[in-house]
């Protein structure tokens, strides 16, 4: 049998249209299930923890009140940032995807209220904004560099997609069009020549038109990736670069400015590419794409290493204590690599939402998912002081500028749609997890894994499989075998992909082993912050020391480990999941109160030995710290 | 002859008063003359050089014009921060120290006018500022929280005090008092608490008490430092911590928040300290020091480590690169070690006066005086891309925030008040300088060297000098020797000074010998950020690698250096001073795009051992940095 696949039917986040340039097609919202493991316990987490707790938070943080205000049903100041609103909608998004795989009843009182108070709230020409509606009607979207008016709109819409892609309701995405339609009036062809000092609209404009089949909103999004980066938002302390709009998208060979920012626009980019087929804009993602993954990115995943402008730094400027690496930031990664690995096909996009998702995003949730980071450090000192409000030393319910969670919860409502996708004959699968897969072709892949704390990944097929299956083989990975029905299988390497074609002998059982020895990980000799230092991964998960797992009197700075530590596992903690045992770990002997000492011999390591017993050292999961005791934490580990 | 020394008849900086707790007394604003040399240079370059561009650059900044519009002489809008006025009474400071030392007529036609425009502009209760006067009258006084209204009066006040005690002209200082009295009633005993959000009217208040005899005044400086930390000021986004205002000063333990702030906060508690003699305040000022100077201080003597909030940063966090370091809280460190030292009497104090002069306050200013930086960092990257207004990769002529450059006018107009002390049998040399030195009790000494490029100091007597004679032996001279009149002398080792008692033997010519073999330095094992570098110092100058010595090709990101490299003289430089040679240097070898690798073996250098030929690296003076072509720049070498 060949499988013959088109564009899903109702699709999840990013569809690309049928005459799309796009190398793999996504599965539908509702065809793939997760039953098991890491990712479903995250989805369900999700479910029941983070997205109820979103909703109580948009109450008690006066979201909800902002919106009222302009009904008359609230009265009292605006609260917040200027981007509240798009707390709300984000978690409308993500009850939107949920709706397409759980029963969201309990949720709906909210949605339903919500959706109606916006319908009652807009404008009659369409607007939509709680703060400039009631407070400044007469700025309306005259100040875009900080209004976020458009990144607001852009939220909207996509809550819109979610809900029409899910279950085919269009009342919110009317909603959302009603505002498109005065801004396409206002900004589109022949009109105002502006960008949004937050990109997020260009993004959501593509996947209006995939919904609408309205090229309007395509030649919109284009025209507003056009306009970026010629000067337009103006002068500011910020700088241009803060924005991206100090050079034409086409142009750029480096990430900069806002991290956030930064990587909502090389999504929305994307998105423009792939409906356009626009070569020059893909040569600039690419140059984006090196300037940010070789070298502007933490081994987490994480991005953006300056808190101040919470922006990107120079190349290899990556310092572990103060990486702001916004949970945000983290997303909009995973939301721009699988775009690109929709382009392209490459698996190296997949392996940096794979990085993203173990690691610098799920950090940011506490077990049970009601609390939350904001920055995403690799060390923190034992003494460190806090860090203000969005880089606190411990997750906090919410924040004032609440972005991340309710960002968390629309991707973890998605999480299903980025592991597999389509081809004309083949099935790709770039995320590990348990899972039911519905073919486009008709008949189901079942996937059995303990990824990621097992490197076998068991795949099933209920009717033998005659397309090419491709298997990612993460760039972690030295290597990897491959059985087919048992045996031996023959797979071809391509573009991060083991290759098995069924054409021949078709498919029923699959497996893929991948090597899951702890590894050392030494970073790039230029990231001056990480020198002399080395990380512990296994698998795609990173690992950290934590104050909580040592001995009494040894503080977490203090730890020195040999220049090629032996490392093995050390047992599963229910909460923590797999530990590893560092040996030959030893404490830095003697303390000195000179920060800086001259000496003309060789060494001056006087005093500062390490102690002369070795002892065992606890690595816990990078995403699990610091739901335990207060302390320090360290992912890179001092060799000397 | 016993030399019986009293406080100077006209004081430079900082004049204990008679009954203060000071074991050091300064000695005359008129007894110590710069003769030649790296100081005495220094100065010249500032009166003929910097202090002219200030007046020059406040005409072009708008800071005079500001004033004007008080007296209805100018129209517009106010220029620049609140704070601007503080850049034209730092800048008459300056000119008050510089006209007790030096011909000032150029300057003249500046001070009559600005300080005529000051007395016009007085409101009748005395207030003076030029912001609130004009934009927001019904507002003075009543946000100190970021009005830095007091901290503008404070630099009015050392303004007038200057001129007090420079020449006696009053004029100035009585415009400050009659402000002062305004503040005194609001503020006083009885009055409001509160504090200002930025310190510094502290410590010219306590200078005031010193000059006018006023225990108002005194008691006033006193009621501020007992007022801070108890959450006057109120709740924002920057914490209590950035105001010091989350602590009361007698429980501090630990440097926080805005550098400056913290520093100038602590000069004033010093001043505060030595007239009352408050050892509770004493005790908290020397954790403080511990605080700054063994755990968060820059190997330059640069102070603050974090551009956002221009902030302390945790225990440790010294990264090069982004080290803020702000040229003010440098020369506000030298000011608090100056008291530091005329109240104990300990050397440690003065190291640190020298370690900030020859480094981080010096690199501040580019040869010829007439552009500066705000943000003094330890390392540049070859391809950095700037890092905003206050922290820009090459020298300014003026900042938006100007606070720098007339703080080193000041600072540099008064640089021979800082060279030595008296005690009543005693005369203290801190700092080594071609210099004549009229001793309190008739007298004269003089002194001949070529430090800091060389460390051969001569000290000789017109008059036997009876006393004890001390020399400070700096924190980084591994060892010192004395000669008097031609033999070996005997020196009794104390607090940092070798003593030489003239009182048997009176003294005519003494000379010390400091070692001056380049030195190797290594970090506190704990000072992530340089892990496995080590820096270059000769005596007390720091240095640093350029761009701009190293063979073509070779970036100053790619050099290693081995782990106890010989270094050598190479020659002095005309602009750059004394130039140093590393010997054994290489390039790292080779380049890869993964930022991060797993190896699973010993060392995974492969591809970037560094090439095999060794090259001798030019080090230069890290002061001079930055005077010749854009490029790269370390202090601290990768030893691998």
């Amino acid at each position: 049998m060949t499988t013959t696949m088109t564009t899903a039917a109702n699709p999840g986040p990013v569809a690309p249209s049928t005459p799309a340039h796009s190398t793999l097609h996504p599965l539908g919202h509702d065809a793939v299930t997760l039953t098991g493991g890491f990712l479903a316990d995250w989805q369900r987490t999700n479910r029941e923890g983070t997205i109820p707790h979103a909703v109580a938070q948009l109450e008690a943080s006066g979201a909800l009140d902002n919106l009222r205000r302009i009904t008359g049903e609230h009265e009292g100041e605006f609260v917040g940032f200027w981007f509240a609103d798009s707390d709300v909608y984000k978690t409308l998004e993500a009850i939107g995807w949920e709706a397409g795989r759980s029963d969201v009843g309990d949720l709906m009182p909210f949605v339903e209220s919500t959706i109606d108070l916006l319908a009652r709230a807009q404008d009659d020409d369409g607007y939509l904004n709680s703060h400039f509606q009631v407070d400044r009607p007469e700025r309306e979207l005259l100040e875009l560099r900080w209004s976020h008016e458009l990144y607001c709109l852009g939220h909207l819409l996509q809550a819109g997609v979610a809900w029409s892609r899910s279950i085919g309701r269009l009342d919110l995405l009317q909603i959302g069009l009603r505002f498109a339609e005065l801004v396409e009036q206002r900004f589109g062809e022949g009109g105002v020549d502006m960008v949004d000092g937050h990109p997020e609209i260009e993004t959501a404009l593509v996947e209006v038109f995939r919904e609408t089949d309205d090229e309007r909103w395509l030649r919109l999004a284009r025209r507003f990736v056009d306009l970026r980066g010629r000067g337009l938002l103006g002068e500011d302390a910020m700088g241009p670069q803060y924005y991206q709009d100090h050079q034409p998208v086409r142009e750029v060979r480096d990430a900069t400015g806002h991290a956030v920012r930064q990587l909502y626009l090389a999504a929305g980019v994307a998105d423009v590419v792939a409906e356009t087929g626009d070569p020059e804009l893909l040569e600039a993602l690419e140059r984006l794409w090196s300037s940010v993954h070789e070298r502007k990115q933490y081994v987490t995943g994480g991005l953006g290493s300056r808190h101040r402008d919470e922006a990107f730094g120079d190349a290899y400027e990556l310092p572990p204590d103060r990486a702001y690496a916004e949970t945000c930031a983290a997303i909009a990664n995973l939301h721009w690599n699988w775009r690109m690995l929709l382009l392209t096909g490459h698996g190296r996009h997949a392996d940096e939402m794979e990085r993203g998702l173990y690691n610098a995003i799920a950090v940011s949730t506490a077990v049970g998912g009601c609390a939350f980071t904001y920055a995403n450090p690799l060390h923190l000192r034992s003494d460190a002081a806090g860090g203000g409000e969005n880089a606190p030393t411990r997750r906090q319910p919410w924040f004032r500028c609440a972005c991340c969670p309710p960002n968390l919860a629309r991707l973890v409502a998605s999480l299903h749609d980025y592991v597999a996708t389509t081809t004309d004959d083949g099935l790709q699968l770039h995320l590990f997890a348990d899972a039911t897969i519905a073919l486009p072709g008709g008949g189901t892949a079942t996937v059995r894994t303990d990824y990621p704390w097992d490197g076998r990944v068991e795949i099933a097929f209920d009717e033998p499989f005659t397309g090419e299956l491709q298997l990612r083989r993460p760039g972690w990975a030295r290597d990897a075998a491959v059985t087919v029905d048992g045996r031996d299988g023959r797979a071809d390497a391509r573009d991060g992909y083991l290759v098995i074609d069924g054409s021949e002998h078709p498919l029923s059982r699959v497996a893929l082993e991948l090597p899951m020895e702890p590894e050392v990980i030494r970073p790039h000799p230029r990231i001056d912050a990480v020198r002399g230092c080395v990380a512990i991964a296994r698998g795609p998960v990173l690992y950290a020391i934590e104050q909580a797992d040592l001995p009494d009197g040894v503080l977490s700075d203090d730890v020195v480990v040999p220049e090629a530590p032996e490392v093995r596992l050390a047992g599963v903690d229910p909460v923590l999941g797999q530990r590893l045992l560092v040996a030959g770990a030893r404490v830095r002997g003697g303390h000195r109160h000179e920060l800086y000492r001259s000496s003309p011999s060789a060494r001056s390591d006087a005093g500062y030995a390490p102690s002369s017993s070795a002892f065992g050292l606890i690595a816990v999961p990078y995403h699990r710290w610091g739901n335990r005791a207060q302390g320090g934490m360290r992912v890179w580990l001092p060799t000397r």
